[in-house]
């Protein structure tokens, strides 16, 4: 379940992060958006741990060096997020080594499984509708299920927290949308399983702000698209987006950290643009 | 694949009715609003074809009974929606007989798997949300793959038609959708899969009447809310639903079908309530 070299290192400090550190837990962490949001916190936020999870550790490079360049500060845990009781199970370990959760980010998606969103009803398929609503819809949904007893237990390390204690988070979930997951938004059309996905997407998120508003203390839970960045995900369309629409994922994950870190319980259950801008459903 | 008896004495009738009669063809139509919608039609409209499709024809005996009453006027199909190749199937028979459909209404659905829908994440489930969503979103998304080159050689025969011929539409894709399938509408939470297929199938919609509203003629494709509705999807819940609020399936029906008789392109890629009124996303 751990990248063991990594999780060795971890487990020398995991008393004294335990205590003090801020916890942060990026599924789909292995490469794109999702590895970049690790690096992120990692430079800019002390103390922290890092929980970077992503399907074949094993193979996950870019993670273990980030892993020896921050000793003690990266666990990597295997998360398909196609299979429950893995996101069961790395639940239990995070339980145990941590105690709880501050930040969640659903980064881990597909367009489809050809790699192509479909253009018309000609490229739809049952088995590529149910394999991107999967990936992209379930497995964040079951990421807060087994995840939100944790982010109960959060210390707020993300975001900003008002002065009356009633309006304090204790814990943050962000799943990545997108723009073209926007019901309203949609002129164009084409791409349905992904855009369906992200549908189906926001609505999670607006159920869980709900159940998760109600607690106390609260979890903020927002949907936030990154723009149109340079990943594998959009590689095959690049072509199509003029370069200053085009998006490092450097330059997305800050201005996304940007607003994550002026989320508060007020501005749950919304979805946001990389600018900041409010997405309709 | 065909409920028998009714099937022969439809193929009776089959020339003159592929050249004169409306032809309407109910999904989910063994029970409840989809059952009501084939009286509805049957009653209302004439001359007309109707095909009721469900999964298990042998079992229906309200359509057997139906096809009696409204002799060479019925055909009873099997469509399980989450067989794409039962679709695919029903989709060559339909093009063999009749040659077109004017409608299409997707009206299976479920709660849940359990029969209620989640209260709260504790009763959420990766086998649950994927049942959910495979049988209210993917199945309509399929049934528009298959029927679509039916519906644009269709008549027109539903809906209002607009003097200007480029406006003018051959046929109406329905999609029963739920208020609670409303992201921007959704105070309460829970549900998780109902609302989350519901919002996906939405999208859907609304992609669908991008697709079909380039092509010439046009298909008009629309999201409807039935009410909350006296059958066995919402039973459970029926104890909760003021008298006044909880719709006979007749009621809703017949406002459902005042909706549609007004249905034009202008109105395509929207989300109505049995009232008219339109549902945010």
């Amino acid at each position: 379940m751990f990248h063991k070299s990594s999780f060795l290192s971890f487990i020398r400090n995991a008393h004294s992060i335990s205590v003090m550190a801020a916890v942060a837990l990026i599924q789909g962490a292995s490469r794109g958006i999702g590895l970049e949001f690790c690096k992120h916190i990692l430079r800019n936020k002390s103390p922290v741990a890092v929980i970077a999870a992503c399907r074949n550790p094993e193979s996950a490079a870019d993670l273990a060096g980030l892993a020896d360049q921050h000793p003690g500060k990266v666990t990597v845990l295997k998360i398909d997020v196609n299979q429950e009781h893995d996101i069961k199970n790395a639940a239990e370990v995070v339980k145990k080594t941590f105690g709880k959760v501050d930040l969640v980010i659903n980064s881990a998606a597909m367009l489809h499984p050809s790699g192509k969103g479909e253009t018309s009803l000609r490229d739809v398929s049952g088995q590529g509708l149910v394999s991107t609503l999967t990936t992209n819809t379930v497995g964040p949904l079951l990421m807060a299920k087994y995840f939100s007893p944790l982010l109960l237990k959060g210390s707020g390390a993300f975001g900003q927290q008002p002065p009356e204690k009633s309006k304090q988070h204790s814990g943050i979930i962000v799943n990545m949308t997108a723009k073209v997951g926007s019901i309203g938004d949609n002129a164009l059309g084409g791409w349905y399983s992904y855009r369906m996905s992200k549908a189906a997407l926001n609505m999670a998120t607006r159920n869980l702000s709900i159940e998760l508003g109600r607690s106390r203390p609260k979890v903020v839970c927002v949907s936030l698209h990154p723009g149109t960045v340079n990943t594998d995900l959009s590689r095959p369309y690049h072509k199509n987006v003029p370069q200053d629409k085009l998006f490092s994922t450097e330059h997305s994950v800050q201005c996304l950290m940007n607003i994550i870190n002026g989320l508060s319980v007020e501005k749950t259950g919304k979805a946001f643009a990389w600018d900041g801008s409010e997405l309709p459903w």
